[in-house]
């Protein structure tokens, strides 16, 4: 349930002008004001599954966009159902100035499953299906990093400067019978960015090979206190400390974590318990944000 | 659209351990649980119309209500069309504890109609047809209060002790061939409580009609500056000064605004200039309340 001083579970990636948002419950919308960003740029949504703290906030938020002038189509992804549920949620929406299109995941892939989100292509998504009480995805975003321009390649193999930015970017180029291909001036991908956002599960072992070597690994955790292991198995959710042994098992650079229960009161005070199974961990709060650069290796 | 210092507007009426709504915005339930008050008394839900800032909290409203323990039937009211709305919202509600009864109301006359609430029969409820863009109900709750009850009527009718407590409810008791009606002891009704909610509308003439005499009258302003009229005529809303007139000719003891612009500020400047229209009004704010009791005269 929403709180007053602890906004609902989500996350916004902004990456090149465009925006893209995780979850989205109710205040969801007031939580991105908050953080002084608008809301034009959001180009898609995805949803880990239907329950009302990750979802009741979409009506509001798509109105919202509408008031921001947006006219460029949104794209909404979930899990099967998603389509009727986004149908039913915005009867109260009225004529929205741009298209809403719904795409429904079916992820059966123990290991996640690729797709591309139609108008961010340079992002690549994964979904895994985790266990919670209802049908769930978590997801993982990663954007690529192609290898460096060898400029002397390109002027051994003769390739015309014009072409130079174009195949950085991944094009064949063919002219007067000639194809030259990227990877003909492309030293070997570089690291790229991944993110790992995934949230009302129990610590299934898939996460941490899903997760593997995220920047930034956003988990949940239900109860800071071990005891309640029992409550965290029935309702479907994790421990910190299970939460900690995934991004320890994942390699991750970083952990956050979210979604405490109401009886959480003070996150942090857990977090010195569960350092000694992962060190880089940090206790989630309201309007948290990172900055990630690619890496010059 | 909510803001973080502003909840999007909402009335609850709280009567004799009965609590009855009116509209539910993203936030209300915060707004509800900032007031201290609980949620498993809420008998009934009463929409004036399908815009989200009004509607779109209702289904993390019914959840949260479903997390108080709450097992007796809501009833939920509302212009036509309700039914499936309700319907569409609450797909993420999953399996609520209790029963949810949705009326749909069909207001025709311009006097308003009356019904009653099923959970709340103390309560009369009037409804009124307003002018907004999209069909809008403006409510008002009226308690009645029956006459006194007079102990020498009802010895001089030799009616037993045991009967006068249910004369007094307004109950007709039938014994040994006797009838006894309430209005044998009672004397003339006294005067009740009558509130009205009025917002989304144009000021129409019925509106003062229907709020005639109300001890409280809480009615849309959503400019204070009349320069704005032609924006509200626009958007089917009301200047702050033509809320105080309806006040004026409605003849009622006290007006709040609510439902200001988020272009408004600070809706307390407006007030000093519209008190030569109607004295009594206050800039409705986060959580105003006011108890309200029978008059003894």
């Amino acid at each position: 349930m929403p709180l007053e001083e602890r906004y609902l579970t989500s996350l916004m990636v902004r990456y090149n002008g465009h925006c893209l948002l995780i979850d989205c419950g109710e205040g969801t919308q007031l939580a991105i004001r908050k953080c002084g960003w608008g809301f034009k740029a959001i180009d898609a949504i995805l949803f880990t599954h239907f329950h009302a703290d990750h979802i009741a906030g979409l009506p509001g938020l798509l109105l919202t966009i509408g008031n921001s002038d947006r006219i460029k189509p949104l794209f909404i992804y979930g899990p099967p159902g998603i389509r009727s549920i986004v149908q039913g949620l915005c009867m109260i929406c009225g004529g929205l100035p741009y298209e809403v299109y719904v795409c429904e995941l079916n992820i059966k892939d123990n290991n996640g499953q690729i797709f591309n989100i139609e108008n961010i292509p340079d992002l690549e998504i994964s979904a895994l299906k985790v266990d919670h009480r209802i049908c769930c995805y978590a997801y993982s975003i990663n954007l690529k990093r192609a290898g460096k321009f060898d400029a002397n390649r390109a002027k051994l193999k003769n390739i015309p400067i014009k072409y130079w930015s174009r195949l950085q970017k991944g094009e064949i180029i063919k002219d007067s019978g000639n194809i030259w291909q990227p990877e003909d001036v492309l030293g070997k991908p570089r690291k790229g960015i991944k993110v790992t956002y995934c949230t009302d599960t129990r610590p299934i072992p898939d996460i941490a090979q899903f997760a593997q070597s995220s920047d930034l690994f956003i988990c949940e955790g239900m109860y800071g206190d071990d005891e309640k292991l029992q409550s965290a198995i029935e309702k479907k959710h994790m421990l910190f400390s299970e939460a900690a042994k995934l991004a320890k098992n994942a390699q991750v650079k970083e952990l956050w974590l979210t979604h405490y229960s109401p009886s959480v009161d003070d996150p942090q005070e857990y977090i010195p318990k569960i350092k000694n199974i992962f060190p880089n961990i940090i206790a989630g709060d309201n309007g948290m944000k990172k900055e990630i650069n690619f890496i010059d290796e």
